[in-house]
């Protein structure tokens, strides 16, 4: 592994995290490999199925140098799922076409039995290997960023067995059992920090923890479920590697920002498209890194709608430790030529 | 219509909203009239449809005294849907068994002709019976909550069709063609304001704007979608029935919570179950009334963890102008046990 300062020298994207000013923002989106661009879709359709293309680290990595080729964003990030690590643990998963994620649900203690941590090493290796590739072929001046779920938005699943409009299987198993269902919570988190520390080492520059559905807790289970894995996640991170930057994702919480970022250690937030302007600037101007917030529908609507919304986030942020990037993923339809629209335009502000 | 200073001497949930600090903190529940109870349940099968029940005034007087004749709550809120606007409006509306609303969807400017103000009287007549009946057979203690859907909310169901994940149909809309989406609106507000006005003719002691998908929108579109039309509403009823208290909830979008009180000028806010209890303190420390906001999983729970967190939400706000609520609907599943338990301990605290 390279010397984190050289590496940090060469890369754009790394600048924030160090303090220093940096313009033109650099430049990522989430789900900047996927759906809309064709060379995806072929790669896609070769793999068979979701998961397989996950763990195909010849492909996998072809899917996330796509985008950079295309684009020239500033950071690459892997190629995965949020599902591979309970796929890992031992609970299968499966990408029904048109359906999203379907799992064998655990709604209670009795179940967890079907998952081990011992059970994770064959898979997280490939996604590793992933991880390796794309360190070899990428730019030298790309980031690649390594992610996972948060513990909370991954149990969600588990327990629920799929997606869901409020995550009830989970938050009522946490409050009718908080010791049992804390035990599922602290394997995935266990497990996240093998799967982030194994990206780590095979060469991601930087991490990013999704934590899609922290904005259904309350407060309370806010602080159990969400921030004290996350903080739990972050300190082995910090122990184990030093000076990778970390970037917590809660989204949906935005009135919980100031405690997520003094409480779990972060280095950066990404906010989702309702998080205020007015909050993204407070926080960066208090020093952490702030990644976000065009609304990915602009990139269907493209046009004077897409360069005014991009305007005005950039100089809210001007100055500020700021991350260019969506506050949600790409959706399938989005026209590629407006994603070259926004990074064009990004550039120009050089 | 009596005189409004001698209504809400006599109505304990009227008192937070004149500055009175008062213990217990007055009670209610959204969606206290509903499938789980069994009486509630009766009344719907015979009824047919949901909406032939909201259209029907006696059967929808009965189902909203119901909770009031079980757990002696502060208040009733008519019993309605927010989607009467658009099927008043000419969108025929469908509720099918446990699949949520549909609605033939209108998706541009075009198709906004089948919606006109002018349809509008028949049916929002009868929810006006419904509430005059009501005010007669409550008791004089008893606050009468009318409500309305905000026109954000209530529009992505007319564009969407249905419910959905993101509300990306109208969000999407709104960004390609900003002056068509806000015919829909205002044509919404209008409607809201003769819906609104014909509830407070007919007896309501106070207002509740449902904006459950509010917090979808970045800040700029939370402004004009969600800010304006509901300022618009709170102006016009104001200068038609001043005195009569309006609450907005803005679901999801905490971190504007500042902003949608001082701008919309409502006098009172309900707080949804991920809104911390920090942000409800300083809202009711400002003057504002604060609603909420206990989980609904709670009263399914029940036990000692429903019991802990009530006290924690009370002790929060305690002194302060409040209403105790959920932060979303009762779920059918709810013991009624459970709401009685609630409702008992709040008592205990007087």
């Amino acid at each position: 592994m390279r010397d984190l300062e050289s590496r940090t020298a060469e890369r754009r994207f790394l600048f924030p995290f160090t303090g220093k000013a940096v313009a033109p923002a650099p430049v990522w989106l989430m789900r900047q490999a996927g759906r809309y661009l064709p060379e995806y879709r072929k790669v896609r359709a070769q793999a068979g199925s979701f998961l397989k293309l996950c763990y195909s680290p010849e492909l996998a990595a072809e899917v996330t140098l796509q985008p950079i080729r295309r684009f020239g964003f500033d950071a690459a990030i892997l190629f995965s799922d949020i599902l591979v690590v309970p796929d890992a643990l031992g609970q299968t998963v499966r990408f029904e076409e048109g359906e999203g994620p379907r799992l064998d649900p655990i709604r209670a203690l009795d179940d967890l039995g079907r998952l081990a941590l011992s059970k994770t090493g064959a898979k997280f290796s490939l996604v590793c290997e992933t991880v390796a590739r794309l360190r070899q072929d990428l730019p030298r001046e790309t980031a690649l960023i390594g992610f996972c779920g948060a513990p909370w938005t991954v149990a969600t699943y588990v327990v629920e067995g799929r997606g869901s409009a409020d995550q009830s299987a989970a938050r009522h198993w946490a409050y009718r059992d908080p010791q049992g269902f804390s035990q599922l919570v602290e394997l995935l988190t266990d497990a996240s920090i093998e799967y982030l520390s194994g990206q780590v080492r095979a060469g991601a520059d930087a991490l990013q923890i999704f934590d899609s559905w922290a904005g259904s807790l309350a407060d309370d289970q806010f602080e159990r479920w969400v921030i004290a894995p996350t903080a739990k996640i972050v300190q082995a991170m910090r122990a184990r590697h030093p000076g990778v930057p970390i970037i917590g994702f809660p989204r949906g919480a935005s009135a919980m920002l100031t405690r997520y970022i003094e409480a779990t250690g972060v280095d950066g937030v990404s906010c989702d498209t309702s998080c205020p302007l007015g909050v993204m600037q407070k926080k960066a101007r208090s020093g952490t890194v702030v990644q976000g917030n065009l609304d990915p529908l602009l990139l269907l609507t493209g046009g004077d709608a897409l360069d005014r919304r991009v305007e005005e986030i950039c100089a809210s942020m001007n100055g500020l430790p700021f991350v260019f990037n969506l506050g949600h993923g790409i959706v399938p339809d989005t026209p590629p030529e407006n994603v070259a629209r926004v990074v064009e335009r990004l550039r120009a502000k050089g």
